[in-house]
């Protein structure tokens, strides 16, 4: 049953262990500095579908697929799943999940949907309302263009501010019953929004780094714990400015440094020169394919012990952005371990 | 702590009270057979702001601010804001919220989303995780007509099957510690996505119905009781068309009879003839408001018992309705009673 630490924190007595992971991305994405850590790379990012919205959906029922496998779980043994994404009315969601026979929690964290699901998903098996629950979620670069920017036909030129929307999906399963060797969560800090007044649409790390801070500097308040008590605080999408905007609000304002702790999924997924992807990945399935790639390889093997996976979300819509309103941001952290190292 | 009853059920143990409720409504809500149940009733549908999302959102925040003031909750006693909304990207909600600092859980359930964050939030409070949580939604006719439909100004005209989108908010307050006399949740079902190839967007009842029915099925199934256990089975925004729709579906695939339990808040909100709303009200707010003001009131005078909520929501965007996709139904049941009429 989770326990209440300080003002924000849950930790989670039972540590529901993840059993299953998966990401599957893009072609952009395959071409990447992680290009060996992912379940599958699409070549063709329709997926053979007559959409952009329905390859999204495609990639997020491949990445859903996989992690059931991997988990030794069917479709009828889960008890909830718990996903969203990026798209009018979660859309890439609901068709994805269509057939699957699973009761269906949506949700809506724009980018921080990861860490949104993983903390909600601790929380259902944590507290044995659930046995096995899928987290999981999804981006898309083609139809993220001509959902919140402009067609890709259109030819528009972005700015060096601007991120890339990660063609990719990630998926994780989680257990009841805490497994020996798999990664455990310990930890949720659920966030609230926080807006500084940033109107740039196409500077979301800016956006999203004020919501990063606050998280971060209540969840170690809370635990009473320093970066140097983690191995890695993981952040979702900040990319190149949000991240330079993050170390510098939590040094000035809570005098926290994090220089040496912290990465970010959105310049992990991308070789942001050589890939001409401008100020780094974005999207739900930036950090969704992140950690359920390369960082929970990483926990598994041992390389890491405990992450504390931070992702963001930019709560905007073009309609509010065209309405003149800023961007309120969001962040929620989720602590996960490998547990026979600290226990 | 939540047991899990049957396959798809679980029960609160704990029994969180709902210790505030408000509902605020619009001028044609204003004007219907409920027009005595609501907190406030805004005349002008701007409520004074410049653009209808604006309007939603400020309905939204008054209803949060009344049923906190109700349950004499601060912000700041409150643990988790769990709400979404029809718009695009929830703007509805993430603007309404914005200044509150409560740590924010994004739904998104389309209309279903009074019963999937009221669930929610009684797995927060029933395993202890949080002390106070507020579940919440709204809707808004004229900023879902731009968004799903046409803008107002092209006075579109409706087909009979069409439903009115309420312009309605709702909030209920949780609380962990089980209140004498305060209504109570006492089960949850979540339902998984249904979809019987339903592609007429203008005929939202059907596609929905058959979620309903699925999820009502399974509630009577998983806890062995029959309709007469129930003063109310009360369906979210079926109408007209979807209410004879599940009343067959029910009979016909489960053997079961609702006739004398059932209402749909969607016939409630409105006298359908006189207000030429056609089929019936629809919208996150429309269960939100019918259920925060008129059921929970019967429910206090000890009118109502035993209350099973199922709210239901239409899971397409415009988008996948011009790509000729389906639409995806799902509902989710929430079980609320007067504690002390039946213990």
């Amino acid at each position: 049953m989770a326990q209440r630490v300080g003002t924000y924190t849950l930790k989670f007595t039972e540590r529901p262990s993840i059993i299953g992971h998966a990401a599957v991305v893009g072609k952009t994405e395959g071409e990447g500095p992680l290009r060996e850590e992912f379940d599958r790379i699409f070549e063709d990012d329709t997926l053979g579908q007559k959409s952009f919205e329905k390859a999204e959906s495609a990639l997020q029922m491949e990445a859903v697929t996989l992690a059931l496998q991997k988990a030794k779980k069917t479709p009828q043994e889960i008890h909830y799943i718990l996903g969203g994404d990026l798209l009018n009315q979660c859309i890439g969601t609901s068709f994805a999940l269509r057939d699957l026979g699973i009761p269906f929690l949506g949700l809506y964290g724009a980018c921080s949907t990861m860490a949104l699901s993983l903390g909600l998903a601790g929380i259902l098996t944590d507290s044995k309302a659930a046995d096995f629950v899928v987290a999981e979620t999804s981006s898309h670069f083609c139809s993220a263009e001509r959902q919140f920017r402009l067609p890709l036909e259109y030819g528009g030129q972005r700015t060096p501010t601007a991120q890339r929307t990660a063609t990719a999906a990630g998926a994780s399963v989680l257990s009841a019953v805490h497994v020996p060797n798999a990664p455990s969560l310990e930890a949720v800090t659920f966030g609230s929004i926080q807006d500084l007044g940033i109107k740039d649409a196409n500077n979301m790390g800016a956006a999203m780094a004020p919501a990063a801070a606050a998280t971060i500097a209540n969840f170690l308040k809370d635990t009473n714990t320093t970066p140097a008590d983690y191995d890695l605080i993981l952040t979702g999408d900040l990319g190149k400015v949000g991240t330079e905007l993050l170390k510098a609000l939590l040094l000035k304002d809570h005098h926290i440094d994090i220089k040496n702790k912290h990465k970010d999924c959105g310049l992990l997924l991308y070789d942001c020169e050589a890939q001409d992807v401008h100020a780094g990945g974005s999207g739900c399935g930036c950090a969704a394919s992140v950690f359920n790639s390369y960082i929970m390889q990483k926990l598994l093997k041992g390389e890491l012990s405990r992450v504390l996976l931070v992702a963001t979300g930019a709560l905007m819509s073009p309609t509010s952005s065209l309405q003149g309103e800023s961007i309120p941001g969001i962040a929620h952290a989720v602590l996960i371990s490998k547990p026979d190292v600290i226990e």
